[in-house]
């Protein structure tokens, strides 16, 4: 034994802690066992995990399973801990045992060694205060890991909501002020009917918003927890009312009405609300990668692309190309939104992975969550920051597409039915001749008329011809 | 020209059509130009197609920009359809134009035909009926197209959720049967707590059910529909009132509250109503993955299994092992599911791929959305029918594991605490001799005091030592 | 009993069977248990799966253990469906057996019927051939379905090679018209230097060929086959030299040099030589849905995008706007990718599930695979013909955007240096005047001097300024 | 300006830099950009990077471009930073600017500063060399990034092959010790033929064995390099012979045979031989997972599983279950497994987006490609050490099984026919006695000489009777 560490004992035998380390033998085992990504766990996740310990010891105090002295040391290093101290002593890899034994041990251990402390004890005796007995008394893996997960989760959905809500607000900025910009729809990435730039924009911003609402939709899922499950969702060991009063004080503690799932042992077997809520995460991906593809394709040019739209430049763009500048802040938000879509595939697979009474996956499946989560709040913060504000429209150049687009066509056919329309828009193709030339060749309108007609169609849909 | 076809005419030129079709040649050209899977369309998405031809020939005639008459033998048309007849001119490829042109010209030259016919013309005249003009009047492929996918997808979700609810019920008759049958619970695959095979069937069921409502909520979402935003939904070529009047019809038809997209353009760019209505049936079918993943593992056997379930035998299971007996519907009910995600994956990215005022990707979106909604009805069903109703609990066997599973020590926590529990765990793993004998060896309750504990702790989670 | 059926008994007891069905009791017993999809089995499955039959015939007989009139019967009854009869007798849906026994025995019982026909029988009498006494004899569904699998996938191989091949042909074919060609690279969707059409079409055959021969190296894996390995790949019940003679005649039915596999437990455990196939085949898909949307970006207009390409017109685009000519040969193509994206998924999904001596996906995983294939060829082919021949560029559009773009700086940085070019990037943008008209303001060549330079780097690379 | 920054200029302006940064302008913004994962670049892409910034110095002074005062002191640079040091100095995040520019500018400022210093010069004056003209010479971001994200690939690729070679070996050992441990085969999971534990784990890890071989086979793919290609494949501003001179230098320091790419222009469009790369990583992940599901459930138990693997403990399983083992380490691998499957996921849609000439995903790509390949190899090793080494086989408990095994019967085929011995197996199966008496009982061989035969067919697959 080296002076640097302290040697502990657990049902496998002895171990050596390192002489600071506020963890224990269980710990110190998870670390020499799982050295794969070198991270450690997500803030938010260790932030749930001692709630979930303080709301455990409050509970048990409560139905009396817990003495007060011990349920007080205990509560008070939860607060400690929720207070922004020791955080380091949360240690164990994101690849990790099955279903998370180690992170809850971790946990255990910190908090029984920071009890014992309260209660002039040292690390490593675990005397009065237990990490199974007592930190973890009424309380699994099965329970209290799927119960943070979800906490955790819920801790970063505000975060993300608001960013998605920022940046909608931001295109209806753009969309309230580009309200009349009259610009060529493209669909089939040809020449379409005329349309606003309002529109376009305002279409993202709508989605978007929608998008905001589907995520808070699929978080209120989240707020059913199987703690009191404890093992297998069977609830043995823990007292009667527990699992009550533990949703309460944890309901207090986040400020969401959290309550115990209808069915504990669903509760253990199922990441469903969680499969759903990454689900929910990678549809917005892929509506955000639509539209930031299509930003990114508006403002392509400056000479040789369509140049509708004009990004505001915050880096040099090429370390070859001088002068370059390119839409870095999107193509950022796109790389992000496709990890994001990985993260959901490997969250989906986890999720079917369960047996029998447990999904063991469980850790990573968090860990992956809990990146898609942050990646993409600061994904779409950033961009938002740096791409969204500060966009302009080029309406000229917007306006003349309009005008020489063939899709004007389109506008004819009340007055002059589909085929004489098909007719007037190849004769525009192959000669070259705008369309509203082409109607005023025909006697059908002035030119100017029809440009007047087209700019009410692109603004409100409708034709008088 | 040869006498089986006639020499129709469009915006290319001349084509031959068969002399019997009742599509024209713009379906003609796609037939030759999609020889891709040799599927032709679904049929709920034919009869949604036509609905929503429906619905539109009736909101154009009461906004009075269609006549009667044409009106008239529009919807007479359409209702021949609607009622079963002319489903085999609907032909054209599941991977064919993008957005659908094909498809929706199909209906209008099919109903143009029909509808002329009734006035007394011939197939492939397009007088008076017009298949722009007229079917396809204030309509674009660009909202037809999403509209009925809507619209089939809704048709099919009743079915796959009465599939669902279905097997949810099979499942808590047998939780109901069992409710009190004592078996192990297995975490990470090794022994655990005792618990009930009602828990755990009720579990399934409670998940499924969860699903079944899932399922519908994100039905809704589809209830609202782009109709009306004609090209780019701008509404082009719409007359005011149009899109309102064309959404009743189709409540009517479809008795759905059917209602106007809040945003047209957001209703032709976005597809993500459809995507997170795949992304539920997806995690849906990840659910019955691990269930019947669960199914398959506990009635593996008969010698070399658990074998706590009995499947009901539905065909010999081996061409070369007689007398083998598999659990072929849920095998069966696993293929399809690892389908379905396959589909969603499609799914995903088609709608990812939509670009500026469309997405051209939806026909084979529709597609697989279709296929997976069927077949994974088929599948539920079949399965709850063969496999989950005649399903049969071995309680002796069940009743055994509960009674050697090393996880009894459990039950002893509360009694001598965690550390003294692992060591009889131990001694048990070690000697073969079940928890209950230890118990009693160390005077801490008689063998059958503990059983009886054993089998309350299962039923109510209660353990009293 | 109907006198539409026949009476036919099976291990399970009796089951009536179509009276003029040349399958038995157990097929019929997996239409009942399998109305799933609607889709019976793919062509060249069956006729691999007959292969196997007859190669089994041959080496049982060879190796002394069937007598040669009832392996002349079963080689016979072969050879018809080999002939291309009695494929409507060959009916279980895609979603079936685990493993495929279902399919296996159907190709048993159709044979064995047929043999017995030969030999005077009736059919359902199975005397004097055995369906699994003589038809399966050696065999088992674990070894004949993974080796039909692979012999399925082989045979539709080389016409997807020969798609993509011919794809590739019709693209160097343009690239060596277009070698000249000079137009603007497109980086980041953003000006950048000079090229010609010649190289970047090249590109895209290049990458085709090359794909091409991945895919060849993909199939030699598949030559390996596990016939032999009987149940679990232990050769129980194959005679000695009955895996080697087996081989020898699939080879000679095929023309591959198809050999035993090394190590036949793994063969039955492991879809990895499939999963691996598929995965060529999305990331060849992976690449088409690149050059497809490029060439779908390149080809936009005619008014309103890039339109440096002009796709041939293949059907009138719209149902809306007349005139209209959308890139439907690409739009269909990249549906048909997407799909086969979704069947990847699948695919690797089903490899991953393999449990213990066998993997019980197969059917629906061999069905996935056989779709992508037959999909993805058919797509290929059809754009190659209507899409890709026919494409033509617009020469002088594309030589103005190269004599625009503001990437022409590039070709300053050896002279004036990196920041210099950089300052006459962003005068051209800001001014709009072109970068070659500033490069003679400056002084640093003559306007028509800077257009030869920029045509030469276009086409070499080489700069000399 | 704060006595902590100093001013740097690039072509958008002025920015302030952290006084003792090695990087510029150019990183510091992109610092403040992009501030999304927190993750700085990988270890073995820092140092491709450096090693192809080397390469460029070397055939940039050999073909006379680059004087070799400064080409000296960009070597020493490389060459410090090569040596470990000033490793810290390369920040910019995993999420980037497209194709990477800002980690190429990074490297760029980086080496210019420190080849300035080697010259007597300061951080931030970029005089006598300068990050674009001299350390970025005759290179673009899209050809070093490329580049730089294959030769960190390859330097990943022997560890995770050593590591997957390991684990075989370590299979390879016990299958050997467990060469004639009579077992029972389980395919459906239901009762198969007798086999061996040394059949079963040596096809696991003749399996992985090929895996590493595919690996390695797909590496070869990854040198061929579009290094020399400069912008968009063009090779502009690049000298003659450029291209091979820096090939070769990468060859001599990597050791591996790196050729220039023989098409320029697909290697900076196409990513797919990444994208091939990484789909073989995840199929490799699929036969992982494959395989750590088996195990798990072998060693399942140890009373209510099938037990017939013993791993070997190395923490305690659970926080309420005393005395609980689990399969920790392979469950650490599963879940690793499915995050390498997500990491696929994300880079084949990553492959698939690029546009004309570029990918701008490369950054993206590149660091989920590393991940991926850093926590396999990791996971795998650990696995290998602490799970698979020390893993023993309960021979009594798979001997008893496969003694009771109702698959049995399928030794009787030969002799009896299919429906005789099917009668036996479901007499077993009925009765519970077990095969072997029955045989005896049916008078067909003493029950002794029929368990011999059960074990020289599981053995060697031959079955007299």
């Amino acid at each position: 034994m080296s002076a640097t560490t302290r040697t502990e004992y657990d049902s496998l035998g002895s171990f050596e802690v390192p002489v600071d380390a506020l963890y224990g033998a269980q710990t110190a085992r998870a670390l020499a066992n799982f050295p794969i990504s070198g991270r450690g766990p997500d803030g938010d996740f260790v932030e749930a995990t001692v709630r979930v310990k303080r709301a455990a010891a409050v509970a048990n105090r409560d139905c009396g399973a817990l003495e007060d002295r011990l349920a007080g040391a205990i509560l008070a290093a939860c607060d400690r801990v929720l207070g922004g101290e020791f955080r380091d002593h949360f240690v164990v890899d994101r690849f990790q045992a099955g279903a998370g034994t180690s992170h809850n041990m971790n946990a255990n251990e910190v908090l029984a060694n920071l009890a014992n402390r309260e209660l002039g004890g040292e690390p490593g005796r675990y005397d009065p205060v237990h990490p199974n007995d007592h930190v973890n008394q009424s309380q699994s893996t099965n329970d209290t890991i799927p119960t943070a997960i979800r906490l955790a989760a819920l801790a970063k959905l505000p975060r993300l909501r608001a960013a998605v809500d920022d940046m909608a607000g931001a295109l209806e900025e753009l969309a309230e002020r580009e309200r009349d910009t009259l610009k060529s729809g493209r669909t089939h990435l040809q020449d379409a009917v005329p349309t606003t730039l309002g529109h376009e924009l305002g279409a993202y911003a709508w989605t978007l918003r929608e998008e905001g609402r589907r995520l808070e939709e699929a978080g209120s899922a989240l707020e059913r927890i199987g703690l009191g499950g404890t093992a297998a969702g069977t609830g043995l060991n823990a007292p009667r009312g527990y699992r009550e009063k533990a949703a309460e004080e944890l309901a207090r503690l986040t400020g969401r009405p959290i309550t115990p799932h209808p069915d504990m042992a669903a509760a253990m077997q199922s990441m469903a609300d969680l499969a759903h809520f990454s689900a929910r995460i990678a549809a917005l991906a892929g509506e955000l990668t639509r539209i930031s593809n299509d930003i990114r394709l508006l403002s392509s040019g400056p000479r040789t692309g369509l140049a509708e739209l004009r990004l505001p430049p915050v880096q040099p763009g090429s370390s070859i190309m001088p002068g370059k500048v390119n839409p870095v802040m999107f193509e950022m938000l796109n790389q992000t939104l496709y990890q994001v879509v990985g993260q959901d595939a490997a969250i989906q697979a986890m999720s079917r992975a369960g047996q029998m009474e447990l999904n063991v996956m469980m850790p990573a499946l968090g860990s992956a969550l809990f990146d898609a989560l942050e990646w993409l709040t600061a994904a779409v913060t950033a961009t938002t920051e740096r791409g969204v504000r500060g966009m302009e429209a080029d309406r000229e150049r917007a306006r003349e597409y309009a005008l020489v687009s063939v899709g004007l066509a389109t506008l004819l056919n009340r007055a002059i039915g589909y085929e004489k329309a098909a007719e007037i828009a190849k004769e525009s193709e192959r000669t070259g001749m705008p369309v509203a030339d082409l109607v005023a060749e025909h006697g059908l309108l002035s030119r100017e008329e029809f440009v007047a007609m087209v700019e009410r169609a692109a603004r409100t849909g409708e034709v008088d011809l």
